[in-house]
């Protein structure tokens, strides 16, 4: 059997990584979602296992002194981390499995697995970016600002990633994200087993 | 403008790596081929710079002392070789371009362009080699052994490629192949021209 891949995703706020996922999801629903554990309350509209567990700061500690992360950070006064147990196992089954993340995240993540495959998504320009940013309606002229600043550090941090995915047309950057899980499948590292059974036939 | 790519292309005898480039050159025509540079006397269904450009000896040992050659050995007292120019601009102008070459040529290749893409095309099984050397009826058994001796040989150093395509059946395996191209395109490496820029507004 071939080895799963973590596939580390990550991309600004306004880059529309969550709906690019969503369309990910929908053409290969037996690819997994690392599910982030994290220590802030829940809010009405979330379940607990759907994008976050909920766990209390003391345990949240306990995992980290235990090593039980692939990253983690605060924000806050609030820990958000990635459970190391759920990656693992899901490579040894053979199933790919997605994690979001930020860059500080993707960077902690590609230190413990280097296998990893990186994915940034980005929107086509500023221009966008802004008018994306803009166009929800919800947040005043410095949450805005702020957002932009951020999205610009993080784009200058893109090329630290295997693949980047240009979010210009929702359906082709669903269609290219999708064409990288394909070729991924492959891969001679994946693949290794199946070759030395083929050898000692 | 983004890069090109060189894909350096392998697979033993009966492994039907040609059919399978013939598909994928159809599906992508302005991917070009890497036209091998050699010494032995054209044959009555060859033309020049089809798959050949036939040189005399002096000429190859002259492209040999200028290092005009990304790879190259020889058989049967004839050289075989493929010239760096092409494969230089190709990439220059951001186009792909595939070299068919042995183990040991995308071994040579590999370690003067360490960004090309290595692609293992192989049988599904022995048995299935077997029949398909067998099935073409037009050499002997000595003929049919050795084949398969170096099939052998050349799939047992199938691991240093980058990608593994099983050739089990021919449309999935020009299809895996194009998912392979597709995805290449998106790696960052070929953007970061495109990056710079990006940031540099």
């Amino acid at each position: 059997m071939s080895k799963g891949r973590l596939f580390v995703v990550s991309g600004p706020s306004g880059s529309g990584k969550d709906t690019i996922l969503l369309g990910v999801f929908k053409r290969f629903p037996d690819i997994k979602f690392s599910i982030s554990t994290i220590t802030r309350p829940m809010r009405c509209n979330e379940k607990p296992g759907e994008k976050y567990n909920f766990v209390s700061k003391n345990q949240f500690e306990d995992m980290l002194r235990n090593n039980e992360l692939l990253e983690y950070n605060t924000y806050l006064d609030n820990y958000y981390g990635t459970p190391k147990a759920p990656v693992i196992c899901a490579i040894a089954n053979g199933e790919d499995i997605i994690v979001e993340v930020d860059v500080n995240g993707a960077y902690q993540i590609k230190n413990i697995m280097p296998d990893c495959i990186s994915i940034f998504i980005m929107p086509p320009s500023f221009e966008v970016l802004n008018q994306r940013l803009r166009s929800r309606g919800t947040e005043n002229e410095d949450r805005i600002k702020q957002r932009l600043e951020v999205a610009i550090k993080e784009i200058s941090r893109a090329d630290e990633y295997d693949y980047l995915i240009i979010n210009d047309d929702l359906n082709k950057a669903i269609s290219d994200f999708s064409d990288i899980i394909k070729a991924d499948r492959f891969r001679t590292d994946r693949n290794i087993s199946f070759l030395k059974n083929y050898l000692n036939k």
